[in-house]
């Protein structure tokens, strides 16, 4: 099944949402205007279309293979990532002077969605290298930036993550590898960590991996954790490759989805110790991996809303042609295309709607991370930061756990046909099923949107986007049809109930934090639903804009509306049972006794 | 992982949902008793527990395999199957008179689905068998009984159903394989079969098709359908096996889940025209089907609740031993199993409540079953006829829809281990997604329960639940503490949604059909969800009243409660959304043109 990558919708929520014209305006942005947008998506669609997104299916009946510590990737990766490499992508968001094109994440996302779109595993590979980039970047010193950051952001090296150990999943602080220190600066590393995506391969030549592990005779806890560099071969002076590193892939994982990319068992300092390097200060690791993990956690939900799409293609495609049954209105004589029947058409519009709606999002939050890291003032930093904290759970925990009611329409769209391996609906309902698990699961999302950034502020940032959505809906109120009508309504009672919900939140989350957590996903799903439900109201007013004023493409935007006006009337409502949910039935989601389940 | 039948829960619901004292005075059931039913539900879960669970994981890892047109099931399957056979299971519900035990319905499902529980692939075969003995018992000439039934019902042979091809599956209208009267009244059948369920195997000795066909010269469309028996081998006059029929699987298909289930591809035919045998009169193929098949429904409803029970067994086992994080109440110091987390509980209680509620749906329909077929005063057996085929969609749509979000959070609460094949969790979101498709999609379902079973009647059946469920409230009401009284107006406010909708179903199912059948499905999950919700609501009743005579098991009464108060308070109210949907969103389900998605 071919891949189309949507590059109008992105550019439409590039210019009408994330405002890029104001994005331009920002230092170091200047060059970043909508035709830059344009010519850059426009290259990554042919590329990801072309390149990546037919080995997607390859991928899963082939997967990555181990043996005897060489990891080799499914045939056409190693080629397809050099290619990815020579394109200059993986720089796309970087620092220029370490070669990247330093271009806005307001433009690095929508590129990101595509590569996510064309094949979730590949795309896995480069995303675990930003990590390894930001890092570097944040807290790396001169000598360990100059060995390794030109080469990663290439696309000569690339980067892990390694966080998991087997008793330390979402709880870092029981990590027990071990680092000691030696006494020309770097360490010895020792310990095992699983789960490390991509932790080896042989698609570039060298692997540099990121590693928590406690220093000798540091703290307990999670004020006891540092972060390594450790390459798997160890880099010489004149940048070239040397020894081969003490860090073996012992195993990698028989896995439900994203089978094309290895997870590996990663095994340090079996033969002596494997070298590591110290990223910023001893003990402050995890403070480091947390700063990174907001992005991986973002790109995460960029994920979700990817397979959303590509799951969308494939339904709409299959719809089309599949025949079977006459209309219910008689529009047909005889059979007719699926596509027909009006379930079938409710199953694509919420595909549909969750996507764009996840996407508009995801989008929004770029442009503020933009503005938070380059605005001239202080105040207007501190506010986009604030507002793109607060959505980064809601991309990571909402697009993710929505990607699998999205691909699971998929498979039901295509009827028997979907359960069937060879037509590949399956596999997207397989790939997605972790999303919403590694880089912290739903609940690790929820439970940093209760605490940090609803608990912490009093529901300050949660109440001023309320606010927001307010005039949102005051706009549509005043734009007078009735989709823009059915919207306002439809925002206004999803946002009453996320102010009663945020209060219940501040209220309890102190007091009563088992009343405050157990509400704390259906709190998430309640407020990324609104905030998707917010974007498509304010594209619907965007849409509305320039087709009064002539502009654009009427059929696109027409299309926006209706979809607009679907979420808002199919979508929307939901939040009222996720409100019931929290603010009445706190006691009895922790009242059954533990010996009675 | 180990399995262990619900024994408890099953005679529960069996005793105070579906009143098994009064299925114990139809006419036949006289010894169906409480007795009866504990004895039979012990001997079925010993005997699932410990010959078929077992075999769940390597189904799975080492699925059926197909070789020159020979299937071999997974090794022990025929060993299994054999000591199904001879434990007279088969038979359970079947006619005395054909070596069968006669029993209810009601302990019948419960049986089935400690069976599915312990393994979807294995219980399809009998479960296929049951649509083959009960279409030749309400169909079939006494020629037919005598050479079919008892070899079917002792489990010497099984049966198939073989409805689906190519071009034709939800829509049988297209069916084309084809049947040409033979002289001696047999008929040659040719044509192609796919998606037919243990359809070649070597469990047993003979299989015995029911083949859908046209006889030459037949009508058009569903008007021109035939039914046969078309046996693998043909039976010779004594009853012995003769020679190989014209039938032969070409291949078996390459699925996401259920492995271990053959689903073959059969052609009939290709060597001069398979021996088929008419079933009843020539083109009244599809009614006899339907009739089957809404058995076959249930029992794919009973297979939701069956896989949503062995997920949450094994949720419930990883969530006590998996250490990690301290819980937030301070409960625990330091890092505790992770079921002390209010989010994993939420997760538990939700899987358990779906569960026991989906349950209690289907033992409630199927005491109604055995009414509708028993009772002695006709106005008895239509009031529960007509009750019981109302609450076949429901069976089947909801609580297989419902599956995939049980085995769904089942997989969330083994975190990443979820994801690794090795840990079993991922076996039952796969295996499930199929229950949603076969045996009717939950659309065809929903097209049932609009059309048929709601717009027919204009809503009569509908609203006497409705009534029957205010009922209910107003003892829940008079019950007096919180938990009832939570239940009692959870259940008010989904009844009235409930209402608005069959209003708005049955005023568009002719007028404006697209409207209606825009709010299909989500009608379906209104209802599946309400009944399930009545029925819990019940159960608390029953459980209230027994704690207050200090009779049965108090922990497992008090656990009932609080299951039956956490769906009021965080599933019912899910039905709101769906009435909105329905209600106020049917234009813009259809509303987006063809050719912009």
């Amino acid at each position: 099944m071919s891949f189309k990558a949507p590059v109008k919708d992105l550019l439409f929520d590039i210019e009408h949402l994330a405002n890029l014209a104001a994005v331009a305006q920002l230092p170091g942005f200047e060059d970043a205007g909508l035709d830059t947008a344009q010519a850059v998506l426009e290259e990554c669609a042919k590329f990801t279309q072309d390149a990546v997104a037919p080995l997607n299916v390859p991928g899963d009946t082939n997967p990555s293979s181990f043996k005897d510590g060489v990891v080799t990737a499914t045939p056409g990766f190693k080629e397809a990532f050099a290619q990815f490499a020579q394109g200059g992508w993986q720089g796309l968001q970087h620092d220029v002077n370490y070669g990247g094109q330093g271009l806005p994440k307001t433009i690095g996302a929508a590129c990101q969605e595509m590569l996510h779109s064309a094949n979730l595993s590949f795309a896995l590979c480069p995303m675990l290298t930003d990590g390894a980039i930001e890092a570097l970047l944040m807290a790396g010193s001169d000598e360990l930036k100059a060995t390794y950051l030109e080469k990663l952001i290439s696309g000569q090296w690339t980067g892990t993550m390694n966080l998991t150990e087997p008793q330390a999943g979402s709880d870092l602080s029981l990590v027990r590898s071990r680092a000691e220190p030696l006494p020309d600066g770097t360490y010895k590393v020792f310990g095992t960590k699983i789960f490390i995506t991509w932790g080896e391969h042989d698609m570039a030549e060298n692997i540099v991996h990121l590693v928590l592990a406690r220093v000798q005779g540091a703290p307990e806890g999670i004020k006891g954790i540092s972060l390594f560099i450790v390459p798997k071969f160890l880099v010489n002076a004149d940048g070239s490759l040397g020894e081969r590193n003490d860090v073996h892939c012992v195993s990698i994982e028989h896995k439900m989805g994203i089978k094309a990319s290895p997870t590996a068992v990663l095994q340090f300092g079996d033969n002596g110790g494997a070298i590591g390097y110290l990223v910023g200060e001893e003990n402050r690791g995890l403070e480091y991996m947390f700063i990174m993990m907001n992005a991986a956690r973002y790109a995460v939900g960029v994920q979700g809303v990817a397979v959303s799409e590509r799951a969308y293609q494939q339904a709409v495609a299959y719809a089309r042609e599949r025949v079977q049954s006459r209309p219910v209105d008689g529009s047909v004589k005889g059979s007719a295309p699926i596509i027909h029947h009006p379930d079938v058409r409710r199953m694509l519009m919420t595909m549909r709607a969750l996507t764009e709606g996840t996407r508009a999002t995801a989008i929004t939050a770029a442009a503020a991370y933009d503005a938070a890291h380059r605005h001239p003032d202080t105040q207007a930093r501190q506010h986009n930061q604030a507002f793109y904290e607060f959505l980064v759970p809601l991309v990571k925990g909402y697009s993710t756990e929505i990607s699998q009611e999205v691909t699971s329409l998929g498979v039901q769209v295509h009827g028997g046909m979907g359960f069937i391996e060879e037509t590949g609906a399956a596999q997207h309902y397989r790939d997605c099923r972790i999303l919403a698990i590694y880089e912290g699961t739903t609940a690790i999302q929820a439970n940093d949107l209760v605490g940090r950034k609803t608990g912490r502020d009093g529901g300050a940032v949660a109440k001023a986007i309320a606010a927001q959505i307010e005039q949102t809906e005051a706009a549509l109120q005043a734009a007078g049809d009735e989709p823009a009508q059915a919207a306002a309504r439809s925002l206004a009672k999803a946002r009453q109930a996320y102010l009663e919900v945020v209060d219940f939140i501040v209220a309890n989350s102190r007091e009563n934090p088992n009343a405050a957590y157990a509400g704390s996903v259906p709190y998430l799903m309640l407020a990324g639903n609104l905030v998707a439900g917010w974007q498509l109201g304010r594209a619907m007013l965007a849409a509305k804009e320039l087709l009064a004023k002539g502009e654009g493409d009427a059929d696109f935007l027409r299309a926006k509306i209706t979809t607009a006006h679907f979420y808002a009337e199919h979508i929307l409502p939901r939040t009222g049972a996720l409100r019931d949910a929290i603010v009445e039935g706190a006691h009895s989601v922790t009242e059954l006794p533990l010996d009675a389940f």
